[in-house]
C-alpha cells in the first residue's frame, strides 16, 4: 500500500469470490471498513465482503433508509464523511465498500465529492452488476463497434423508448416496479423476444426469468433487462 | 469447479491484481489456456495472466493479424475453437482468457458463438476497461438516473455528435486514429472541458492527458475518453 488513507473499494455484483486480488488485499489491511446500510438490517454490500474480513476492524455502517436513496439524504453522507475524515486524521486508513463497481451508479460518489478535496482517494474498480448480468444472461453485452446504452428504468416511458431506438444493445438497470412500463415499450418496438432479465447476479438467490411470463409485480429493483437488437446472433 | 470444461475467463483491464478471485482459482487449475494474440509477438492477455499461471498447461495462442480484427478472420476462429473443442472431447478444461470482462468489446464472442451450442460455457466476468478507465480518471461513471452510452470511436462523426447530444455521460472506446475527429465533436459540442483521456487504464504504461494538448495522432487504440454532460460535479 502507498500513502493513501481512503479507498474505493468495488467488491463486484454479489459473489463473494468476483472480488479483486487487489480489493481483497486492501480490504485485510485497512483499519476501518465503511459501508452503506438500510435503517435496521444487515447490509448486502457488508454480506458481500463478510467471508473476507479479518474481524478486528472498526466498522461505519452508513445508514440510509432505502426511499431516500432516490433522493439522497445529504445530512447522512455528510456525517459519514465527517466520521471517515476524523479517522484519516487520526492516522487510521479507510475503505468505503462498494457493490460492484464505485463508480457505477452507487452512493460512493456522495462520499468521494465530499471527501476528494482534502483527501487521496484510490478507486479501486470492480466487476459492476452490468457485466455480471451478460455473462448470467450469456448474453455479451457489446462486440465490434456496437453502441451500448445503460438505461435507468425509472425514466419516463417516452424517454426509455427514444433510447432503446437509438441502440444496438441496452441495458435497464433497476427495473423493480418500473417492470410494466419497460415490458410495454420493449413489446411496442418488437424487443421483448430478444431481452433477458435477470436479477441478483450472481449471488445464491440469483434468478433469470421469461420476460413474456412475468408479472407485473414480480421484478425486483437489483434486476436488469438486457436487449440487445440483433437477437444475440453473434457469429 | 462443476462439470465445465470451457470458461471465458474476464483477467480484468491490465493490472494483473484486478483479476478476481474466482477467476484466479479457475486459471490456476485448468489443462488448457487459450488466448488472442498478435500475429507476431507477445499476448497482452496473456501478460496480465502470467503472474497467476502454474507454468505446466497447454496453451493455444489464437493468433489474428491486427488489421483483421475489425473484419475478424472467420477461419482463424474456426480453426481455434476446434482445437478448443478437441481438448474438452479429451476430457480436458479450457479456460479461454479475456482482457476486461469477456462480454464487454473482446473477441471472446467469436469463440463463445461457435462453442455454445455444443459446450456449457461458464462465463466468468471481469472488471471492464470501462471501471478502469473512470477509476483512473477519478470521473464517476453514473449516478442516479443518469444515461451512460458507450460509443466507439470508429462510428462516423455525425453519429458520434448524435449519441453525444442524447446522453448524460459517454464513454468514448478505441479513440486511436479517430482522435481528431471526436475532439471535433467535442469542441463543437463544448464538451472537451468535461472529458478526460485514458489510455491502458490500470497497467504500468497508464496515461492520463489532457485533451486540449493532445496532438493529433497521440491517442492509441486501448484508450478511452469519458465524458460528463455535468463536468462531474455529483454533489
Amino acid at each position: 500500500m502507498n500513502d493513501t488513507k481512503i479507498w474505493g473499494l468495488g467488491l463486484g455484483p454479489g459473489d463473494p469470490d468476483l472480488i479483486t486480488v487487489k480489493s481483497l488485499k486492501i480490504l485485510q489491511q485497512v483499519d476501518v471498513i465503511a459501508y452503506p446500510a438500510p435503517l435496521e438490517g444487515d447490509s448486502l454490500t457488508r454480506t458481500i465482503a463478510a467471508p473476507h474480513l479479518r474481524g478486528d476492524q472498526a466498522e461505519i455502517a452508513i445508514r440510509v433508509p432505502m426511499v431516500v436513496e432516490r433522493y439522497p439524504a445529504q445530512e447522512i453522507y455528510d456525517g459519514a464523511a465527517l466520521e471517515i475524515a476524523d479517522h484519516v486524521r487520526q492516522g487510521k486508513s479507510v475503505a468505503i465498500l462498494c457493490e460492484g463497481d464505485p463508480f457505477f451508479y452507487g452512493s460512493f460518489m456522495y462520499l468521494f465529492s465530499r471527501l476528494a478535496e482534502e483527501f487521496e482517494i484510490d478507486v479501486v474498480p470492480g466487476v459492476s452488476s452490468l457485466a455480471a448480468s451478460a455473462a448470467g444472461l450469456g448474453m455479451p453485452l457489446s462486440e465490434r463497434n456496437e453502441v451500448v446504452t445503460v438505461i435507468p428504468a425509472p425514466l419516463d416511458e417516452a424517454e426509455i423508448e427514444a433510447r432503446l431506438k437509438a441502440t444496438e444493445v441496452a441495458a435497464i438497470m433497476k427495473v423493480g416496479r418500473h417492470f410494466k412500463k419497460v415490458k410495454r415499450v420493449l413489446d411496442r418496438l418488437g424487443l421483448t423476444v430478444h431481452a433477458g432479465y435477470i436479477e441478483r447476479a450472481t449471488m445464491k438467490e440469483q434468478r433469470i426469468l421469461d420476460l413474456t411470463e412475468m408479472a407485473d409485480d414480480e421484478a425486483i429493483y437489483f434486476s436488469m433487462i438486457i436487449v440487445r437488437r440483433d437477437g444475440g446472433d453473434q457469429r
